[in-house]
C-alpha cells in the first residue's frame, strides 16, 4: 500500500505519544521507587528503547523522527520534505501531550503523590542538579548536535543498513546517562513541552530554551552531515 | 522439515515457560538481593531478554508470541490463523503454570523463604505502589496496544528484515521499567495466572483484570495495525 | 585461509579466557565497590558480554562455545564433530584456569583484597543465598538446558542470519540475573572449575555438580534440538 | 561521493570527542548523583555506547577507531594505512581535550563543583580501589589486548557483516564493567590524555602507563590476529 501523509502523522503520533509516555513514565512512576527504583540509568534506558523500538516498528513510514529538533535537522541535511516539517511538528506535540495527559491519569491513582516537577525539563533553580542557564544550553546544544550526527550517519549510504534504529536508540540512552543530572535531559522540544503544560509555572517559563537550544544544535548538524556524509538512496 | 502444529504448540509452550521462568525468577530470586539486588531494572531486562531471546530461538516456527493477548491481538491483526489461537493460549497458559511450579520448587529450597506475591500482578491493595484499579486497568491497556503495535509494526513490509526480535524483546524491558511499580506489570495474562495460583488468595480475585485489559489493548491494536500498516508476505 | 583444528583451538581458548576474566573479573572487581559498585546487574551483563563479543569475533572460526556443556549440548544436537569434543574441552578449561590465574594476580595488587570465594559457584552453605544442593542441582539444570534451546534454535536453519551471537550472549546476561543468588550462576564447568582451584577448600568438593548439572541439562536440550529444529546447512 | 582525508579525520575527531564527552561526562555529572546516580554500570553503558553510535555512524567513513591504541593495533594487523596512523592520533588527542574543555565548561556551572580526578585515570594512590602500578599495567594490557582482538575478529572475513559496532561498542562496556575499580578504565590513550591535562598534578605523571600499557596490548594483538583472523576483503 501506498504511504500517505496520514499514515507519516500516525506513525509520528503514536511515536512522540511512546516516547513521552515510556520515558517520562519511567521517570514518574519508576525511578524513585523505594530500594528497588531503576534510578537515572533506568530511565536512560526507558527514553532510549522507547526510541529504538519505535524506529522499528514505524520507521519506515514516517522516518521515525517523534522530535521537532530531529525533524529540523533533517531538513537542514536536505531530508526532509519541505511539506512534512511543520505537519510532523504539530503531531509530535499533540502526540506528547496526548501521553502526559494519560501519565498523570494514571500517576493520580496513586492517592497520595505528589505531581512535582512530572519529570519536566529545567535549568538553573529548576536543574536537578543546580546547573546554569548557560551550562544547560551549552549541554543541550551539543547533545543535540551529536544525536543528529548520529541519526545523518547510522543512515547515510555506505553505512550498515538495518541497523540504525540500534545505534539511534541507544544514542538517546547515552544523552540521558551524560546529562539527567543537568536538565533533565531534552534534545527534543516536544518531550520538553508536554510535561512542563502539566507542571505549570517557571517549568512553562522556561520552555524557551528547550526548543532553542536542541533545535539550534539540530539545524548545526544538519549542515555538518551535508559535507560529511553522503545522502542515502531513497 | 515442515512445520507442524505439534513444533508450534512446543515453540511456544518452551518459550512461555522461558517468559514465566526468566522474569518471575528473576524478582522472586534477585531483585532484592541484599546490597547487590538486581532491583526493578534488572527485573525489566530480565522479562525483555526471555522474549529477546526466544523470538530468535523460536520465532521461526511458532512466530514467537508467548502470550494470549499477542496471539489474539495478531489474530485480530490477521496476522495468526484461526485455527492457532485456542491451542497456543491453552500452552501458553500450561507453560507459564510448569514455570512457576519450578520456581516454586527452587524457592522452597531456601530454609528462611517467604512465597509473599510470588511476583504476582496485583492492583490497588496489591498494586506495588498501591495504584487505583482503575489506573492499573488504564496502564495495561495502553501498555499492551503499543507493545502490538511494536509487535506488528517490526513484522510488517517495509520493516528491516530480521531485526524485530530486538525491538520487540526490548519494548517489554521498556514496559516493565514504566510499569512495574503499579501492576507489577502483567501485558500478558498467562505471565499473570501462573504465579497467581500458586500466590493464591486475593491474587486470584484479580486475575480478571489481568486478561480483560491486556486483551483489549490487544484487539484494539490489531485494528490499527490493519490500518498502518502492509503484512508481511508469507 | 583454512580453518584448522589449531585455529579453533585457539579462539576456545580466548574465549574462555575472556568469560572467565570478564565474568568473573567484574563479580571480584567491581560487584561490591562501595557506593558505585555494579552488583549483580553488572556482572550478569559482564558475562553475558563476553559472550555476546567472543560470538562475533571468533565464532567463525570455532563456532564460539566457550564452554563444556554447551560443546556437549552441540554433539548431543549433532552439531559438533566428534573428533573435537575433548579437544575443545581441553581449551576451554586450560583458558579458564588462566583468566583466574591473571585475575589473582591483578586482585592481589590491592594492599587489602581478601579472596573470599573468588567468584566460585556453590551450593548450600556455599550458595549466595544459602539454596539447598536439590534447588541449586534444579536451577543448573534447567538454565543450561534453555541455555542450550537458545543457542541451537538460534543457529537453525530459519532462523534470522547472523544475529546468533545478540540473544545468546543476552541469554546469558538472562541466566545470571536469575540465579546469581542461587549457585553463583554456572551453566559452565570450566567456568565453574578455575576459580574454585584458587578459592581451594570446599569449593573444590562441590565442583561435581556444576560439572554433572550443567552437561545434563546441556544433554537434554541437544536431544530436544534435533527434534524441534532443523541443523543449518553448513 | 570519495572519502577523503579530510572526512577521514573529521569523523576521527567527532567520534573521539564523542567517546570523551558521553563517558567521562557520565562519570562527572551522572555517577554518583545522590539517590539515583548510575554508577559504574552506568558509566560502562556510557562509555560502549559512544563507541556503538558511532562506529554505525562513521565507521564507514574512518573506520571507527577514537582510540590511538586501536589505530596502532589495526596499523599492526595490516588493516590501517601507514600514512593514516599519525595524522589520525592527532586528531583523536584534539577531540579527546576540545571533549573535556566542553565538559569543563558545563561542570562549572554548577555552584558547588569539586573538579576532582574529573574521570581521569590512575595507578597506585590515584586508582580508585587502590591497586598497584603493576596490577594496573597488567589490567591495561589484557583489556586492550582483548579489545583488539575484537575489533579485528568482528570485522575479519567471515564474521557476520554489519554487527561489529554492537560487539565492539559493547566491549568497551564490558572492560569498563570489569576495570574502573582497578584503573577508572582507559584503553585508550587519548581517553586518558584530556581530563589529565585539566586535573593536573599527578594525573599528567601517571599518564606514561596509560600510553604504554595500552598500545603494547594492542600492538600484540595486531600480531595474534594476523595468525588468527583472515583480513576482510577491502
Amino acid at each position: 500500500m501506498k504511504i500517505t501523509l496520514q499514515h507519516r502523522l500516525t506513525a509520528e503520533f503514536i511515536g512522540t505519544f511512546w516516547l513521552v509516555f515510556g520515558g517520562c513514565g519511567a521517570a514518574v512512576f519508576a525511578a524513585g521507587f523505594p530500594q528497588l527504583g531503576i534510578g537515572f540509568l533506568g530511565v536512560s534506558f526507558a527514553f532510549g528503547l522507547t526510541v529504538l523500538t519505535m524506529a522499528y516498528a514505524v520507521g519506515h513510514i514516517s522516518g521515525g523522527h517523534f522530535n521537532p529538533a530531529v525533524t529540523l535537522g533533517l531538513w537542514a541535511a536536505g531530508r526532509c520534505a519541505n511539506g512534512h516539517v511543520i505537519p510532523y511538528i504539530i503531531v509530535q506535540v499533540a502526540g506528547a501531550i496526548v501521553a502526559s495527559a494519560a501519565l498523570w491519569a494514571i500517576a493520580s491513582g496513586k492517592p497520595d503523590w505528589v505531581p512535582g516537577g512530572f519529570a519536566s525539563n529545567g535549568f538553573g533553580a529548576l536543574s536537578p542538579g543546580g546547573y546554569s542557564m548557560t551550562a544547560c544550553f551549552l549541554a543541550e546544544l551539543i547533545l543535540t548536535f551529536i544525536f543528529l550526527m548520529i541519526i545523518t550517519g547510522t543512515t547515510s549510504k555506505g553505512a550498515a543498513v538495518g541497523f540504525a534504529g540500534i545505534p539511534i536508540g541507544l544514542a538517546l540512552t547515552l544523552i540521558h546517562l551524560i546529562s539527567i543530572p543537568i536538565t533533565n535531559t531534552s534534545v527534543n522540544p516536544a518531550r520538553s513541552t508536554a510535561p512542563a503544560l502539566f507542571a505549570g509555572g517557571e517549568y512553562v517559563g522556561q520552555l524557551w530554551l528547550f526548543w532553542l537550544a536542541p533545535i539550534a544544535g539540530a539545524l548545526i548538524a544538519g549542515v555538518v552531515a551535508r559535507a560529511l556524509y553522503e545522502a542515502p538512496e531513497s
